[in-house]
């Protein structure tokens, strides 16, 4: 294996970064801890699989004790000293130290729960954590929380059983915190986060990594500076509440004379959004959303330039861009720009052909999405007030779980830590200024703690939120790392951090 | 039992209907198969329990075999001689006739099928056909189907039954066709109408009855002189038949550069409708809309003089009319008006909580109900033409039955009849202009068989299309019929309209 640290730095350098070697030299003295990442490949994937066999979805309540002392046998295994459960108004986190006695510490957040599945859209079963071979990918497992978020975070525990393997004490301490409840919104992850004593180990911290796959399949890999919070939603109208049109189903045929609760409902969702239906337009939301620094665009306009747009767009069933943006207008609108989505309507009746009735009450449930300077709580208001003020006062909100955005500095201890590593690997990352996606990393970023974060980790997956949703154990091309590479990245990480100036 | 003729004609006379005496006294030579109707009530009610107890649903393809070959047993059982299953492109409808050697025909209109039902609403389960007693109302069944239709059709099939076991003969001959998909929009109704032979048969009749629970609560009945036609349509919207959007559901995190389906569906319907949601806003429908008369407006006013308001509201659940309208403008609008309606909404995640996904496709139910000058083949293209037109080319609009408006004259035979069997009974009818359902009554009142329908019998009863449906059995008070009267007004009407001038 060949392995050589590059010096380039920064988004300046990054024209160049395609053109670098992969698989770079090993440093010497981490050769003993990869040969027993290679030696436990098999107790590795077995990790995986028994956690992805054992379903925690927060939503439908299911599996959460189960998947909590799994996830907690699975952090004393790996040599976690202190390891707890904190209970919260709803599922519970998980509170973890491991004391190696270092200058550093690490923080680590991991998620225990997973989405939601519909089996019957899967094309191996969500919770048989199968191996599947897919002819351009090569050996994956299959299962929900693959990629999101078991995989990584299997990988990272297989990173300190394989230190530990090889005889050595962790570089740094670790202190971490996990919860059951990031696919509900992290409602309750503040509690955990809040306690006394959780708060004072994490303020030890000098960053906050979530494990993540940050491979592409375009041979890129990504570090992000932030992510988007998140107001989730539903809006529920109803006759009762409104007191216009039926407190119960009726016959449609007194449609003429009575108002209809779902098409209010409707009439006050296509307010949200712009006559085109792409951007928000909830009074207030503009004036709240800061542009993109110029700095933030040139590290977008790197992506642009470095990430295959088909590629990508292939990834998510896309043929076009919104309003036929160019490719990187749009990737500037994946980081900075909040959303109002509709994921999922439940109005009236659902079955086959009519029932030709006037129904009395219909839900919308929505993510509204932010980036800074955009508040969730503040949001909530304004949507409040978008509603009242068109005669939508009636209709409910109902808070499903909402958090802040959180950003990152390029220049903090975590970032240049991902740069070193990956780097070191023989890449030069993407660095995208805000992920689409949300956590709740403003926990963590915001005061009084005000740490970095990373979501680090070699490795490649997909179908997060979605079916069919992979892990890389063994690839077929160079292109991106299975599991061992991924574990070699987490250890890599571990020991730059401890040193990095 | 007082029973008299009233002499009282036509809608000058209205405003003295709600003095009249009711129970006027039975001719003579009825009052033998009155006397069957009395003995035989428990049978009445028995047949009706049976027919209820079998499920016949179109939209779920459920009991159609069995529901057609009950309802034929019942047709034989109640004396027709020739009884056929009539097959078609869909579900089977049925052809029977009785020649009773009379000088006059009555044709008949059945359905054989039902609305869905969600069982869980339900006080008693809608199959069980419960004799449940309402603290105001009395004895009543409860179950699918008791009102919508089979409690009159049972009613009208008892009355064939006392004739006969009074020893008498009919006073008219009949035909009947019946259908087991009219809830579905009876979209193959049509195929059974048009059959050379059925056609033949029904050109013999001077008028078409659909046996109906047409009394009110407040001590009213109605005629109704036509039903508005229906247009039941999907909305389907799908980034694959788009071309825009995901063509799975992905990640809602894609949102800011991806364009959303269930939003483009949302849009669509907006534009459907007024801005207020009341009134359809379809290009080209609001030109074809044929004002009432001012005949027609005067049959409304005296409907609004004479049926309580508030009772009418509390039947349908509702507080206010739409634009909150004057109670005349609304029973206007409930005869003279089309509607756009969404029956229901299916689109995304459909579960607890949210899943943040960026859906693919959403379906949304609608049906669109039809006064003259419209006619369905129309709407349907006027409906294509205002989605192409605004964007929304890409979304299929999938027809699941639609049909005409119907008309029957005020002056035609079988109203004329009606409104001498109701007077005979101390009733002074509302006539409505026009009933805000739909059945397929064009296939007889239009060319070429050009008949005037019915929708004729005392009785009660409510929840059609609705959860906890019923029929009235044994009244409490005096205010509607139970089964025995809702028997003997279709002895009365057969009778009447065997020998009215």
């Amino acid at each position: 294996m060949m392995r050589r640290r590059t010096f380039l730095q920064g988004a300046a350098a990054v024209g160049a970064a395609a053109l670098l070697p992969r698989r770079a030299s090993a440093a010497a003295d981490l050769k003993p801890i990869y040969a027993q990442v290679d030696k436990h490949h098999g107790e590795a994937l077995a990790r995986l699989q028994a956690w992805i066999k054992q379903p925690t979805i927060a939503a439908e309540s299911r599996g959460i004790t189960e998947g909590r002392d799994l996830t907690m046998r699975m952090l004393r295994d790996a040599g976690f000293g202190k390891v707890e459960s904190v209970s919260t108004d709803g599922h519970p986190g998980i509170f973890a130290t491991l004391d190696a006695g270092a200058p550093r510490t690490i923080g680590v957040y991991f998620m225990y729960d997973v989405k939601q599945v519909d089996p019957k859209e899967w094309s191996s079963p969500p919770w048989d954590a199968a191996l599947v071979d897919l002819p351009k990918l090569g050996k994956v497992v299959m299962g929900r929380g693959a990629v999101n978020q078991k995989g990584p975070e299997a990988a990272f525990l297989s990173a300190l059983h394989a230190i530990r393997g090889a005889g050595k004490k962790l570089p740094v301490n670790l202190v971490l915190v996990a919860e059951g409840e990031e696919e509900d919104g992290s409602p309750h992850f503040g509690e955990a986060v809040h306690r006394a004593d959780v708060q004072a180990a994490l303020a030890g911290c000098q960053a906050i990594n979530m494990p993540s796959a940050s491979q592409t399949l375009d041979g890129n890999v990504d570090i992000t500076l932030g992510a988007k919070g998140v107001v989730q939603v539903e809006l529920r109208a109803s006759g009762e509440r409104w007191g216009r049109g039926p407190k119960r189903d009726i016959h449609s045929g007194m449609r003429p004379a009575v108002d209809s609760p779902i098409y209010h409902l409707v009439l006050a969702l296509a307010s949200l959004v712009t006559p085109d239906g792409v951007d928000p337009a909830i009074d207030g939301m503009e004036a709240k959303v800061r542009p993109l620094s110029d700095f933030e665009k040139k590290l977008v306009a790197d992506v642009a330039a470095r990430r295959d747009e088909k590629t990508f767009q292939k990834e998510f069933s896309i043929e076009h861009w919104a309003r036929d943006l160019s490719y990187r207008e749009s990737l500037e609108r994946l980081s900075g720009r909040p959303t109002v989505n509709i994921q999922g309507l439940v109005a009236g009746y659902q079955g086959p052909a009519g029932k030709t009735i006037l129904p009395h009450a219909g839900v919308a449930k929505l993510d509204i999405r932010l980036v800074p300077d955009l508040k969730a709580e503040d949001v909530l208001k304004m949507l409040r007030a978008h509603l009242d003020k068109r005669g939508f006062a009636d209709i409910e909100i109902v808070n499903q779980g909402s958090y802040d955005p959180n950003t990152t500095p390029y220049d903090a201890l975590g970032t240049r830590t991902q740069l070193a590593v990956y780097r070191a690997a023989g890449f030069e990352p993407l660095v995208i200024p805000r992920s689409g996606g949300s956590w709740p990393g403003y926990l963590f970023t915001e005061a009084p703690l005000k740490l970095p974060t990373m979501h680090f980790g070699l490795g490649y997956g997909r179908g997060a939120h979605s079916k069919d949703e992979i892990f890389v154990v063994e690839p077929k091309g160079p292109k991106v790392e299975g599991i061992a590479g991924a574990v070699r990245s987490h250890v890599d990480l571990l020991y730059t951090f401890a040193s990095i100036k």
